[in-house]
């Protein structure tokens, strides 16, 4: 996503701080990322950056904080919308099959700081709210179908737990190969879905 | 996987810098990795280890390989097995859906390391290849059970594509978070790959 679309216009030093990361990330990408490199992006002074974190750790868990929430808050919600909709709706959201290069860059500074979670306890936390907050996401529509009558009525968990767990492979994909599997996965998590969750009658409309 | 199912008894001066590598990896993580602490692991000179790698990056893209050239050499292969049990044994090989303390630290590795290849071109390359491999396996099983008429006739490549993909998920989440979605997920793909592929004798056996 645009920077613009992930911090807006930043409205104080936090967001500030968060979009000097985000460019700092998507020039450098993880390895090379250093405060210097954040405090160039930033238009204040490092020393306020240090004022507000104590290592590049620190910054960048809460960094990874700030993503997670902001893909939360993004997510789109249409009340009126059918179950299957809102299904399809959120897939678009989390899975785009044809990223920008901004997009691109972002999701590889993503996994870069993703797989700090390998041994860093904060990271983690923050991972695993993320999957678990899709997870819920996932759940909640699938529940609201199977009580509307529009979806078979099945254990939600699994379906939510297969969904966001080949979500994440295929961010990971993206990242970290030049495979171009994307569309193909897409396209065959709607006939998973459709099998899996439609009743005979909304797979014939 | 334990270092001697990755390495076996080292033969040369190669395999016993992967096997350092692996256990420094193993101890330290990827951020912590120098190669001082690979060294500590090696039986023997530190200048020998810069004869065969002018750089950490060099050995740990050679160490990568190996790890894939590994984990693709390990498969196992019954001839005679149905292709629906040689797809159920696949899945096992590399969805472990309880995995022990040593292959989750190997797997935590292997997840910084492939995070590498969001801006290293010869670390993408490995990656690429290993997901291109695993998805060619995939394939030729389902080929194999098209063509005995034990699955049904479907294209090959989105059904391979999904799996594959799934797999990268489980592994970055069994890596990142401290979800347990391990269990449901291979479940639910069984349940996939059920209504997918096989056809309704097949089912109701």
């Amino acid at each position: 996503m645009p920077v613009g679309e992930l911090i807006g216009d930043p409205v104080d030093t936090r967001e500030e701080l968060m979009a000097a990361t985000y460019q700092a990330l998507c020039e450098h990408g993880y390895a090379d990322l250093t405060i210097q490199r954040i405090s160039d992006q930033f238009p204040k002074s490092k020393s306020l950056l240090y004022h507000h974190y104590d290592s590049k750790d620190e910054l960048l868990v809460d960094f990874l904080g700030f993503v997670l929430d902001h893909l939360e808050t993004t997510l789109p919600h249409d009340e009126g919308a059918t179950a299957a909709d809102e299904l399809t709706c959120l897939l678009d959201h989390v899975f785009p099959t044809n990223p920008t290069t901004e997009q691109a860059r972002f999701l590889r500074a993503i996994i870069e700081l993703r797989a700090q979670a390998a041994t860093n306890p904060e990271c983690q936390t923050q991972c695993t709210r993320s999957t678990q907050y899709f997870h819920a996401q996932f759940s909640q529509i699938i529940e609201r179908g199977i009580a509307d009558g529009s979806f078979r009525t099945v254990e939600p968990d699994p379906v939510a737990s297969l969904l966001v767990t080949t979500i994440e492979g295929a961010m990971l994909q993206q990242a970290t190969t030049d495979t171009e599997m994307l569309t193909t996965v897409r396209s065959e998590l709607d006939i998973y879905i459709e099998r899996r969750l439609m009743t005979a009658d909304e797979v014939d409309e």
